[in-house]
């Protein structure tokens, strides 16, 4: 058989592959959107045969057998060709896949779609007791996970080489130890200066209101809905099922408006790099974009860097007023701009200003880094979670729920995750000094309520590679340097200086 | 291995087969409630992956050869036990599908996904063209489906099979033929009556207020809302995910009542039919019912044996009138009952009254016959719908929206199920008799809003057999007798004589 047929074969496997990790997320979407609660047992099995599927048809012999014979084909392409990239992708996940058994993939499926119901319930109730036990399963199913790919660096290497290819705890610690004190040092300074007011963000906003507005921002911002939509859920979130359907969800909150507001900015983001694959990545691994922290560097651009701007707000504002008229008819512009800025120690992640945002990130890293390596029992993570935050934030959360129980991510499985979020902040960030620099009236055009140069921009330089590049290649690709804190402090230092006046 | 262990490898094979099955009613769910638009090109792909999964692990040599050694093993155990049956519904499956080939599974949900979404459009279109080729293609998948199971007694037959295990054509067609004249008979001696008035059913109906009727009524009637859901749809259908997800859809009309109001009734009746399978037949191929006639029998009875009977608006009718005082206030009880019986031929077969509705699937099933046996083309099709909806029913659609492109199922590739429609109508009024037998004060116990005798009678002498019984078996059992018009003909008549006085 010629390579070409070769190749044509592998595409066939892997576009049957993706099928099913489409399907999967949907299953998972429907999940958290529509399900009725007695439907979790069913969904279990059904996520639990699926995955064992796509596990099955990935690590096949015939999937290895291809892509060695595809290697001396490959080698003689350009390595950023389309199927260069594929072929080194697909060998990568198939490495990564073959370590892992089966039955894990099972009780994977299994644990967690438990686990979601049983976080879903005890954040309700406020009652980590009720999570305590798959929680501890789900530690367990991590640290097998971890034991695939010994011998390694460190045990939580495995979990964030899930999230960020290619990069190793050691990486992460590295960026987060030059990140932290300057952090700190910002946050000291802010809190030595008058504080603003933000009281308004906390009046009584009608729900379907606050609805109407996130559409026309995003659909102003470029949103493209006939492949997508938004649904409400407890803990919003992005998903694929496929280049023709990116979906978006979002939490609505009637006496906090920026939950739904900058949530659904959030959110659009990560829709909307995944909607940029090129179309001929649909069906294959290079689909839907590249690690969780280049996700959530254009997540977080889409809510702060533009969402949380004054240019942004200059065009917006008078609608959000227009549409709230007793809420904010008599916040000026200044004053609501200050006031979505403000620098303030809170107990919820997804809330926290720009400022400590990432001391909630290191927060969890440490507590998952503890728990790997047998430190600390999930029995006494409440504690752990609770003394940490005093101080790292100087506060303590007034329960569970606000405090340990807020996040999906553990109840998914997602151990690992969480410093993708920071990373992705100081990844935003290096883009947007570039894209500044690119496009030197980008403020004005966004005051204009004008977004297409600023998005043709990330289409042509970040989203259409897809999943082509590991992320540091791409940042240095774009950016000329890898991952580096100093753009997102030089952002930070800029901007709340001018709010803060020091 | 002894048989008690293949036994339970067999049913570990079935899990696996339907939770494939549920994903696909899933994915087919989300495609006619929120899939955005481009979706539909995944959705096909997505779909013809797990069809042919699911039709390749079916169709397996591990199936077939646990099949045959089981064979003697269950020729041993009481024919009505579990195992017994299920083994001999798995090799009726197993027979079916091995004759099926690979690639029309595949084709079968490429095709019938692109149909939907044309269909969609061309019935909100009104574009028959648009759909034109959709629908050749899956006649010529329908003929393709008939070919796998020549020699056959009539080219109709094993479309007729899929969804009436052990019928044929002519088995329908003879209790059509005794039917039809008796209905016509009926019509035309109500047609000589002065009508009932029912104008107050298309004035203006809040939706909010229909849809909320419609839950209480179906929570009343013992809807078990912890394992399903109600979401809108252009084209109302149940469908289910396993033993604990079964969902209904409705269609909410503003200015016709009577869609939501029996519309939901109606699916109510499926999900609570599906719902009434015994536990234990999850994952296996006696979970959700019998054929598609006893799942109408049951979803009919809900709408119309109970929901167009009196004793049920004794109850519920104050609760209407309540939610909508200007449109009913005035309208007594008397007359809002004939009004929902009213009898006049009309252009939507789901809208139909009962006197009528089993034409609407007679001139179905004679089209779709005519279309197999190639006496008609699919571009003659609207003009021969009209011709003979003019001949059945006295009058001609203004549109092919409200005639040729009114139902869902020819986009589906469901073509032979119409007649289980009117099957339906027949099993339930059997049913319907023997219950009242059983229960004498039946209708005063509907009168005080009790459903849960009627209910139990239910679940204990149809649902909690599931896929046990071949349709006929299983109304024998219950009944004494066959599938047999006369039931529904004394039901019919006792009615409408008593309504339009003759």
């Amino acid at each position: 058989m010629e390579p070409e047929q070769k190749l044509q074969q592998l595409k066939n496997l892997l576009a049957e592959i993706e099928d099913l990790n489409y399907v999967i997320a949907m299953l998972d979407w429907d999940q958290q959107t529509y399900m009725p609660p007695a439907g979790a047992e069913n969904r279990g099995h059904q996520l639990a045969t699926l995955r064992q599927l796509a596990h099955s048809k990935l690590v096949s012999e015939e999937i290895g057998r291809l892509l060695d014979d595809l290697q001396p084909y490959v080698s003689q392409l350009d390595a950023e060709s389309f199927d260069a990239c594929l072929v080194r992708v697909t060998r990568r996940n198939y490495e990564k896949e073959t370590k892992v058994s089966y039955e894990w993939v099972a009780d994977f499926a299994l644990t967690t779609t438990a686990a979601h119901e049983a976080w879903a319930k005890a954040r309700a109730e406020n009652d980590f007791l009720y999570f305590q036990p798959h929680l501890e399963r789900i530690l367990d199913l991590a640290h097998r996970y971890a034991g695939f790919f010994a011998p390694y660096d460190h045990v939580y290497d495995p979990l964030v080489d899930v999230f960020e290819p290619g990069m190793k705890t050691s990486d992460v610690k590295t960026i987060f130890n030059t990140l932290c004190p300057q952090q700190v040092n910002l946050i000291k300074q802010v809190a030595s200066r008058p504080q603003v007011d933000n009281s308004f963000m906390s009046l009584d906003y009608d729900e379907a209101k606050q609805w109407e507005f996130g559409v026309e921002a995003i659909t102003r911002m470029g949103f493209e809905w006939d492949r997508s939509r938004q649904d409400k859920t407890l803990h919003p979130f992005t998903t694929s099922f496929g280049w023709g359907d990116v979906r978006i969800t979002t939490r609505l909150s009637s006496n906090y408006l920026a939950s739904a507001l900058f949530g659904t900015l959030h959110e659009a983001g990560h829709a909307m790099y995944a909607m940029g694959s090129d179309k001929s990545m649909d069906r294959t691994p290079l689909f839907g974009g590249n690690s969780s922290g280049l996700h959530e560097s254009q997540s977080r651009m889409w809510e702060n860097l533009i969402g949380r701007s004054f240019p942004f707000w200059q065009h917006f504002y008078p609608r959000l007023q227009e549409l709230f008229p007793s809420q904010l008819g008599n916040v000026p512009l200044e004053v609501f701009y200050k006031g979505i800025n403000k620098v303030q120690p809170s107990f919820i992640r997804v809330e926290a200003d720009e400022a400590t945002y990432n001391l909630h990130i290191m927060l969890r890293m440490e507590l998952e880094i503890a728990l790997m390596e047998n430190q600390l029992k999930v029995k006494d993570l409440p504690e752990a979670w609770n003394t940490r935050f005093k101080e790292y934030l100087g506060i303590t959360p007034p329960d569970n729920s606000k405090g340990v129980l807020q996040d999906v991510h553990w109840s998914g499985g997602m151990i690992g995750y969480f410093p993708s979020y920071a990373l992705g902040n100081l990844i935003g960030a290096q883009l947007w000094e570039r894209i500044n620099a690119d496009i030197p009236d980008l403020p004005e055009q966004i005051r204009r309520g004008e977004f297409s140069t600023w998005l043709t921009w990330l289409r042509e330089n970040v989203h259409c590679h897809g999943n082509k590049f590991e992320a540091q290649q791409l940042i240095q690709r774009v950016t000329g340097s890898k991952i580096d804190p100093a753009a997102y402090m030089r952002y930070l230092e800029a901007k709340y200086r001018a709010i803060y006046n020091f």
